[in-house]
């Protein structure tokens, strides 16, 4: 890339991208609203209104909407060189009840840049699409991310047949089948966009946990999407005894022996922390069993769920190892046996350095404050790098978190995302973002 | 008391006992069974049945069947002294497909001492009672030692008509009327016998922790009876998180606090036992919430369930102060809120020295190993001692613990057990007993 000096630039041609997303968010938020939040439904009611609300609004400056065999939906603004395409966006679903952000911030964000550079008679380098992706939620088909595998088709075929809809207990490719689309062409890798044609994909995301809310910072420059590797049905098998009656030297305790492995966990992380990995440990389900337990009983058995996270396939695989070590030890100590359970995985994802960099001096160039720091929650775009395609993330400030009715994210911090991919898409350098190597589908 | 030397006796007079026992272990066990395990609810057919069962049997060495105002049973053999009476027994109730052997061991035990000195052709020194309980296990009545308590005219009276049996929903009163008992002599203290007429209570009982089994020693002689507190209903309240997003500085994990909570009480117990404190440290119950909790979440709230004994209330009463000073810290620490909710206590019941010296003596005599160790579960006999009456336990190895279908009592161990209490009846310094200071009822 060839650095170019930064310059001040107005942005008062912003103001009818402004007026635009908010007029969507207030449409989508009534429209979707199933008390307390709202429901976007995948390949449900919920999400179709919003496509056909972002397709309404967008074609007031001249988009061609397209779909891709699996419904995914692009809103695209002709660029100068019609030959490659800048995508933005993310899903339109929602979990039950949720929050009006999650997601729709992404697609918004896209038309509110699109309605700006038509207002301001200007044409992007490259076909601009706003993409909508199906399905991201995992509450509705248990499955991650289903709208960007498809989208670069590295859906695995069988997903289409086996993944469920939660509510109607329907398969995925009934699903797509319902509203017009195509299985069947899925099920080979159809795509509509090849990967070599898509200069970037870029995810604007409301932040999820209440970093940038302590910071008093308006967005979040992300750097990579963690891994993790899961226990979902960790069991300790102890000994239920009497509480009163049976000698702590004979007890086998499998409440202590959880206890233990959640606090060993704890003090695993202050290593890693120590020594400067990225890492995080959570143990979501901690439950003697219900059916057994009692006040005066030492509790017999107990089921755990673990989920750790890092930015470094490396730190993972050595937390894994620790993780096996550690449990092994306390069951030694506490006369317990564990099962760990299945262990499922998910890669870590770094985003494009280039980008990253590009979105720095974007937001230098529109005088707003930015952060940098990673995603500890999954999104589409971890598809895309894996993908081989430069990718990025921007989170916007926000409370109380996500998949909750109590999103909160103010329009000003809107706004100041809105002007950083503003800026950054009027940087020539995009034109000569390096391609990360491409890895083979279905990894 | 006058110390006498020990001196060898015969035990065949035991025979009539033994053989005793043997059938009424299986006749219970036949007549209650409800698969798995036996079945005798308190005021219900199965303790009905055991009481009819005892009588019929008692009847055929000359006893007189009477009944206190509460329902509960007294064989009586006449002594040389009618003036005053050794009570043996227990109670008859059990937990729902519980096993044969919790409670009713006691109860067939005072019968095959009676049916021995019968075949014997021997009077004992006064009046020896074999005293059948009610309603000692509390998940029927929710309500600790309702047939000693009733016994010796100190239940509360409000309980007679606000404790519910747990299946039928009736008060405890209704269930004694329909019995044809008087629930309303019950309510002003009514008794069959003065606590000054008790020369001793003698409880056997199965134990319900493996000391003996691990010890290979047929019988133990116990010294007290644990007190306790309980903090049944522990709230821990963090604050629900994404798993991966939220930072660990801003997390408020509830289950973190929970796990630290648990080890920490188990430091606490270190620190006791290396003092030489008597001590046990239980959480029964330990529960994130399944409305809410998930594999990806930081936990925002906990159930816990505690419980802590001791022989002795000054223990009691600094690990109290020790839990409450420990989760303090601990909230302080994770940013969680404790509520530790209301706290049950049960004072400890100091057993009779004197009495524990006779057992002692008695075995040695007997030729049958025997040890000393305290009761962690609570017993009836915890009330007779609380009154002021001299009260000795004997507990029987058994195998697999109780309130369950696989415990397990050899009945060699039960003759054992027999062998001991016969020496010790027979032993003439039980008649010099010194009495513990009484103390007021319903303290």
């Amino acid at each position: 890339m060839t650095p170019v000096a930064v310059r001040k630039v107005s942005q008062d041609h912003l103001d009818a991208g402004r007026a635009l997303a908010r007029r969507l968010f207030e449409s989508l938020a009534e429209a979707t609203a199933t008390p307390p939040g709202v429901t976007r439904v995948a390949y449900g009611d919920g999400e179709a209104y919003a496509f056909d609300l972002m397709a309404q609004h967008a074609a007031r400056h001249g988009v061609e909407r397209r779909f891709d065999a699996a419904g995914n939906q692009y809103l695209v603004q002709p660029g100068g060189d019609r030959s490659r395409i800048v995508l933005i966006g993310s899903h339109l679903d929602s979990v039950p009840h949720g929050g009006n952000f999650d997601g729709a911030a992404g697609v918004i964000m896209g038309l509110a840049l699109q309605a700006s550079l038509h207002a301001a008679g200007r044409t992007p380098p490259f076909d601009l699409g706003v993409v909508c992706l199906r399905a991201e939620e995992s509450c509705w088909f248990p499955y991650s991310y289903i709208g960007s595998r498809t989208a670069l088709g590295r859906l695995d075929a069988a997903a289409l047949d086996t993944v469920k809809r939660s509510d109607t207990g329907r398969s995925l490719a009934a699903h797509m089948a319902d509203l017009g689309f195509d299985p069947d062409a899925v099920r080979t890798g159809a795509r509509l966009y090849e990967p070599a044609e898509i200069v970037a994909y870029i995810e604007p995301h409301i932040e999820q946990a209440p970093t940038l809310v302590a910071q008093e910072v308006s967005v979040g420059l992300v750097t990579g999407i963690r891994g993790s590797f899961r226990f979902r049905a960790i069991k300790i098998d102890g000994a239920y005894a009497h509480s009163g009656a049976m000698p702590r030297a004979l007890r086998q305790d499998a409440g202590l022996a959880a206890a233990r492995f959640v606090v060993s966990l704890h003090d695993m992380w202050d290593c890693f922390e120590a020594a400067g990995e990225d890492l995080t440990v959570t143990f979501g389900e901690i439950a003697t069993n219900p059916e057994a337990h009692g006040f005066s009983k030492v509790p017999g058995e107990m089921h755990l769920c673990l989920d750790v996270r890092s930015q470094s396939a490396e730190t993972l695989r050595r937390a894994e190892a620790e993780v096996r070590r550690r449990s092994a030890a306390i069951a030694a100590e506490t006369g317990c046996v564990f099962d760990l359970g299945q262990c499922t995985t998910s890669a870590p994802a770094p985003l494009s350095e280039p980008l990253h960099a590009l979105m720095a001096d974007a937001a230098t160039l529109a005088g707003i404050r930015a952060m940098t720091l990673p995603s500890g929650a999954g999104h589409d775009a971890a598809v895309y790098a894996e993908a081989g395609i430069p990718a990025a993330m921007l989170f916007i400030r926000n409370r109380n978190g996500s998949h909750n009715p109590d999103e909160a994210m103010d329009m000003a911090d809107f706004d100041a995302a809105l002007a950083v991919l503003d800026a950054m898409l009027s940087d020539p350098r995009i034109a000569e973002l390096p391609r990360p190597r491409l890895s083979p589908s279905n990894p």
